[in-house]
């Protein structure tokens, strides 16, 4: 078994970028997809690329991590294939929501060793021609921590999403997908209603749009099917996030409409916002040189393998943290 | 009387830019502000400023077009000083809503020949300091055309626009209100739900945050007492934008809790954004050299002084039509 053997099922954005970044920091690639394009694309660029999901799930029970990297529709196709032939394997995922694909794993492939996986990364692109080697660096990457994750398994994605200069993001299926409807799914929502609501101010409206609405609107410019699929497939805590929207901005219309005045909104919404820049601001400092310069006193050491790891993994997750380095299964988070 | 005289009373961002624009064209400027650092700083830039509202508007009744630039709160102890010193003078605004600063000129300053005015530029910085000479260039830049609108002031507004290097938007108050609430004021109020929306999810949702989130929360970033007395001053027509928003959201809400789809929303905010996307694509690209390049025949010549001039802007105003040449009294309007 080689611990360092990546088999990436999906050939588009993710999953070609991915296969790039792992191959560039030593893992050893291979990879299959059914856009032919991409298949020839990937092969020219001289990567391990097969045709068929058989032919490459081939020795996975033994020899490979493996990736999902297709659109949640798609998963549940794949986890027969991975069910017929590699049972047992090591598996990961990218899909950007955690529920639905752990719930298909535990009904299609229950004997895979599966640890899901989010890596917030990407562009309005898609395919393997918009994929790059870099995609991920600095970029959070979700791995699984619900209760009774396989330390090895946790340990090897991990590892992966640090050898792609992502930082890791401890976090459960469920906690993952409410925070996703908030800062992922929602915002499209809300880009949808603006960009159709701007268009029902006619032409004149259009001619006086300016940077608010181009940069409220940008992401309904993103794949319909794309945006679709991510939102449906995270239906109840997106639903969940909706109501936290409809009511601010209820609240929001009945004291404009009453009293006339829109202070506690804005201010509310200005507060957040700026402690939002200020926490990005500090990550981002300490981001990029993170294993050299941060003082090992700074850091909260977890060991894998030892009872209540994972619930101080997520408790870190909930407060901000994200592991740093990996030295066998142990944890250095930073938070 | 000077027909290229200006008379700017307040001296931030806009009217500051608006000092420097109108000079560098060829126009007579003088100017005043209640902040002492912007009256320091546009005199050590060698401009023609007094300390007091009543020194630069001496003469304004015979020698110069008044333009308020001043936030709406700061409107009406303008008007009053206009209507002691010079009740009969050609004016103008750069106000960001129309109805209410017509109705404090019907009040307060019944002989002023006022013609509302609009430029669609700002930064979210302000003052003096953050104001440029380019500011205006390409944007979108209102002129009132209701009914009883004076010929020959909204000649002179509408100059001072193209000099200014922004293209004529003809619109009435009620329009440019109910335009302006759906792509300015209801995204501002979007942004700051947005921002409160996501804070809600804790550390957790801040660190796994990406472009859909910054993008859509980034004007929750501007000063909340601008926002406000933006929003709050256009209260009847944002009453309804954020009523469409609601009904969009709420239908949204109704789709996704009952059969799990979104593709409604989705793909009319798609489609929208799309169209805006194209129809910015090409208005861009005959702005710039707008006046060598656009042959006579893909205009409309219309003659301010003939009757039905003024319904006939506002009509090509609805329909995405600019004013980008005038001869006197006659403009050149391109749709």
């Amino acid at each position: 078994m080689s611990e360092r053997a990546l088999c990436v099922i999906g050939l588009g954005l993710i999953g070609g970028s991915l296969l790039r970044a792992a191959e560039g920091a030593g893992w050893k690639v291979r990879g299959t997809a059914t856009s032919e394009a991409d298949v020839t694309a990937a092969r020219e660029a001289g990567f391990d690329v097969m045709s068929s999901i058989e032919d490459v799930l081939a020795d996975a029970d033994d020899d490979a991590l493996v990736v999902l990297a297709v659109p949640l529709p798609a998963v549940v196709d794949v986890l027969a294939a991975v069910a017929q032939h590699a049972p047992h394997c090591r598996l990961t995922d990218v899909v950007s929501v955690k529920q639905p694909v752990a719930a298909a794993v535990e009904r299609l492939a229950p004997s895979a060793r599966y640890v899901g996986g989010h890596p917030m990364a990407g562009t309005s692109a898609s395919g393997w021609a918009a994929g790059s080697a870099t995609l991920f660096r600095g970029a959070p990457w979700v791995v699984g921590s619900d209760d009774g994750a396989d330390p090895v398994v946790w340990t090897q994605v991990a590892q992966l999403a640090l050898d792609c200069g992502a930082h890791v993001v401890p976090a459960d299926a469920a906690d993952h997908d409410a925070a996703v409807a908030r800062i992922s799914h929602l915002p499209h929502l809300l880009a949808a209603v603006l960009a159709s609501v701007g268009a029902d101010g006619g032409p004149l409206a259009m001619a006086l749009s300016a940077g608010s609405f181009t940069d409220g609107t940008r992401v309904a410019a993103s794949r319909p099917d794309l945006v679709r699929a991510m939102c449906e497939g995270n239906r109840s805590a997106l639903l969940e996030a909706v109501d936290d929207a409809l009511g601010r901005l209820g609240a929001a219309r009945g004291s404009l409409a009453s009293t006339g005045a829109l202070e506690a909104t804005i201010r509310a919404g200005h507060l957040a916002r700026r402690s939002f820049d200020a926490a990005r601001g500090a990550a981002r400092d300490d981001t990029v040189p993170i294993n050299d310069t941060v003082p090992i006193n700074d850091t909260v050491p977890i060991d894998l393998t030892t009872a209540g790891a994972l619930t101080r993994l997520r408790e870190l997750g909930q407060q901000g943290g994200r592991v740093i380095a990996l030295h066998h299964t142990r944890c250095q988070v930073l938070l």
